[in-house]
């Protein structure tokens, strides 16, 4: 099978011009078949502090009421997407943005209520892996939005980590799929405190000796556990990397 | 050849939801295959109000600095453009939201500067025919925000209307194309005070009569030249009509 390499890129990324021309020509560099993720939620919390509406956040996730929603169409949507597909078409790069409803992308279940009401969140039930590939066999390079849809006329806010992994797995049957999410450190590291300490190479056996030893700890477990369940469901291998090195083959390795 | 239906929307009907519901109702009742292009003039004049910044308006166009820019990318490509593919969607139409910058659909050229510096608007300069003809062949409804790019990183605000009327020209060489321009009244009327008094069809002989007469006037005459200059480039017909009567055949028809 060919090679296609996901990255995910986060708000601060993208939102910041420099940044983002940066990151563009790393992207634009990787050979192959690929697909960008990203994020906006730093642009979205001004754009809603300016049309003064609350930004309510519940364990790190954004609880997407009506006017939320609208924020983040036109954000992650609009000007955060597009500003994106144009820098690329400008490097001859064949760039299509695409929300989960745009071809039926990333269908997605509003998240029930349970103790908490997310509101307007979904969470991904089908991937089009078949439009996906077809359009990856053309030359073209999806950027994907952080936004899914019902089927049933809602669009719904979806976080852009997991629409990566939950992409990276359906395209799994379609290419060996590498999956890069960008990180503000240069991987997993040994030691918070040192940069440069970055763990290589992580398997189920290091990951859980790695937790026993408290080496692993906090908001990297979930984030390692949906790197490990991506690979358990065929995607090659999962790179936890900086965004100015996902073109250099640094980082942290998780493969089987 | 196969017969393609292009309609252009203004920004009131896809605006307001009891319009749009009824308008994709109708729009999903035509056979065959069809794109979708909208405006959103309103939407962003009142984004930009909220944000503080002016819409400045020269003959009816709105003046693009580098903050409208970023509202028009927010509401043309963002709110406005996803919510009609979303709503399509559920409908069981396989609509593709696209400004020109995605897949390159529609490049243009930033409008030079003469008496008015109109800021970030671009002349259209080339529509992606085969792209677009492509998707239509798939069954795909392409639903296209008035934003097109120059190539070399930059959005540009492009009129609707003048899109339309660019795409119909393009796909005149792959398909028998209808473009039908929404309007407030039910068509070109004779008596401006009789809503009833359509002239239900033209040709450029008429049209030269009508005008020499007085009965066409005003901003109906760039209208209609843009009409014929679509037919006179291998447009078949171009349709003046209320938004409610896509579906009916009414209206104005345009032909050679």
């Amino acid at each position: 099978m060919n090679k296609l390499t996901i990255i995910k890129v986060g708000g601060k990324i993208v939102e910041e011009e420099a940044s983002l021309t940066r990151l563009l020509a790393d992207f634009s560099s990787i050979a192959g078949a690929k697909i960008l993720v990203h994020g906006g939620g730093r642009s979205a919390t001004k754009l809603a502090e300016q049309l003064g509406i609350e930004s309510k956040m519940v364990n790190g996730r954004r609880i997407t009421d009506e006017a939320t929603l609208q924020v983040v169409t036109m954000v992650y949507g609009g000007l955060i997407n597009k500003n994106i597909v144009v820098k690329l078409q400008a490097k001859g790069i064949d760039a299509l943005g695409l929300t989960g409803a745009d071809m039926n992308t990333v269908l997605s279940v509003k998240r029930p209520v349970e103790s908490i009401d997310y509101g307007f969140v979904g969470d991904v039930s089908r991937v089009n892996g078949t439009f996906l590939s077809n359009l990856l066999k053309q030359g073209v390079v999806p950027v994907l939005a952080p936004l899914t849809h019902d089927g049933m006329g809602h669009l719904l806010n979806t976080n852009a980590d997991t629409i990566a992994g939950e992409v990276a797995k359906e395209m799994a049957s379609y290419f060996d799929v590498q999956l890069i999410f960008c990180f503000e450190k240069k991987g997993v590291l040994i030691d918070e405190n040192d940069d440069e300490s970055v763990i290589s190479q992580l398997n189920p056996e290091l990951f859980h000796q790695y937790m026993e030893e408290g080496i692993i700890q906090g908001g990297m477990i979930p984030k390692l556990e949906n790197a490990f369940e991506a690979i358990h469901a065929g995607v090659k291998e999962v790179v936890i990397t900086q965004a100015s090195e996902i073109h250099l083959g640094k980082g942290t390795f998780i493969r089987l």
